[in-house]
């Protein structure tokens, strides 16, 4: 039994979350549904964490187990006539018996886009987020450094999550403009349940006036959800990459 | 009565293409329906010219007229919601009476994308053509400045355009690599039916060696459609740019 792991990139427009459901179409379904096939047998993947509906991957991480002999480097071009268009397998590598996606990973880069035009660019509009409005970008500078580092985030996760530690070490909140668009990305360690937009939502509340960037750490202090800012749209946010010890190829 | 010019942008996934046609949905009369709504009678627009079935445009340009008193700049909000969420207007400008987005075009500006990944990239998957074959960038480095300049292009034209004169200018045919895409741009008073996208065709069978750089010259002369490479796919294609002598504003 080998045991494989999948850097995929996916369009999430048309998908209700990596997380299988029955009947709906979701990431982790079409993986398995193209892997079963090809297999002769059921396969199931396991993927390094949940995006929501609508989220995209540029390196979203799976491992799976198979009987099949595909050489690692042979998977991706294998399974694309397997999978929609919208769903891609960019590399594949064998790894070791005992790795694990979600146990494993150590940090995860997600970039959320916003579109800053006066009308949306049509060939973003399902991966950046319209805000024509003004956003004062050294107001959003002077909130990043309380955002990063090591904080109870229980502010900005979503109630209904089960996770019981809110914890989590942020490293760096990167923001760059790339032409009429804002791009920001997270690298941390790991991420709560809507953690990323709800943070992205609240810079940019602080961008157009409406929470001043000092009153960050008052709202993390608080643990309460409705003192930050709303929780920013899916279409934005994409899954870049999950990172994983060196040690994990077989 | 106001003459107003609009740029343009569209995905043409969706579309029969540029044109009215019975029917089919263009962008043509996407445009016109929206403005006849608005106007609540019927508006024609005249674009720069056609572009095929599935080609994008990100500065396409139209111009009509109308009664209505709606200053210029307020037009790219006011037809917002009229249109399609891959329709939009980019800028409106006032024109004199006599300007015509299609006689008084005196240059373009095309691009096409194409996708070297060994897998496509999904958030391209619309915009890039994906080449996964080894092309030769230095070959095609050599061929594109028998491209540039005037020539009589007919090699390079679909049959079946009505154009008599096929003497053409091309500027300048810009190549750069961004990530695992390459770009191309080409800049010319005007294009033939299919001219860009058989270049296009051309120079990726130069770079996989199944035509020599130094045949392009004897490929120009020879007028013959069949000695140029095949047609290189819509979607890779979007009209950038459409230039006017700076006289054109009212």
């Amino acid at each position: 039994l080998q045991k494989i792991a999948f850097i995929v990139s996916y369009d999430g427009t048309n998908y209700y979350g990596f997380q299988r459901q029955s009947e709906l179409p979701t990431i982790q379904s079409e993986l398995e549904r193209a892997l079963s096939e090809i297999a002769q047998e059921p396969i199931a993947v396991v993927g390094s964490g949940r995006t929501d509906a609508g989220v995209h991957a540029y390196g979203q991480v799976v491992h799976f187990q198979t009987r099949l002999k595909i050489p690692a480097e042979k998977w991706p071009l294998a399974i694309k006539n397997y999978l929609p268009e919208d769903i891609v397998v960019r590399a594949a590598y064998q790894v070791k018996s005992q790795f694990h996606a979600r146990y494993d990973a150590v940090g995860k880069i997600y970039q959320y886009r916003i579109d800053r035009g006066l009308v949306p660019n049509v060939f973003q509009r399902r991966y950046a987020y319209h805000v024509p409005y003004p956003i004062d970008l050294n107001l959003i500078g002077q909130a990043i450094p309380y955002l990063e580092g090591t904080h109870d985030f229980t502010a900005f996760c979503a109630s209904g999550s089960a996770v019981e530690n809110h914890v989590r070490t942020i490293y760096r909140i990167g923001m760059r403009e790339e032409e009429e668009q804002l791009l920001f990305t997270f690298h941390g360690n790991g991420f709560l349940y809507n953690m990323v937009r709800i943070m992205v939502g609240t810079l940019i509340a602080v961008g157009n006036g409406k929470i001043p960037a000092e009153e960050i750490p008052r709202i993390l202090a608080s643990k309460d959800r409705n003192l930050a800012g709303p929780t920013a749209p899916a279409h934005g946010l994409t899954l870049m990459k999950v990172e994983y010890p060196m040690s994990i190829f077989a």
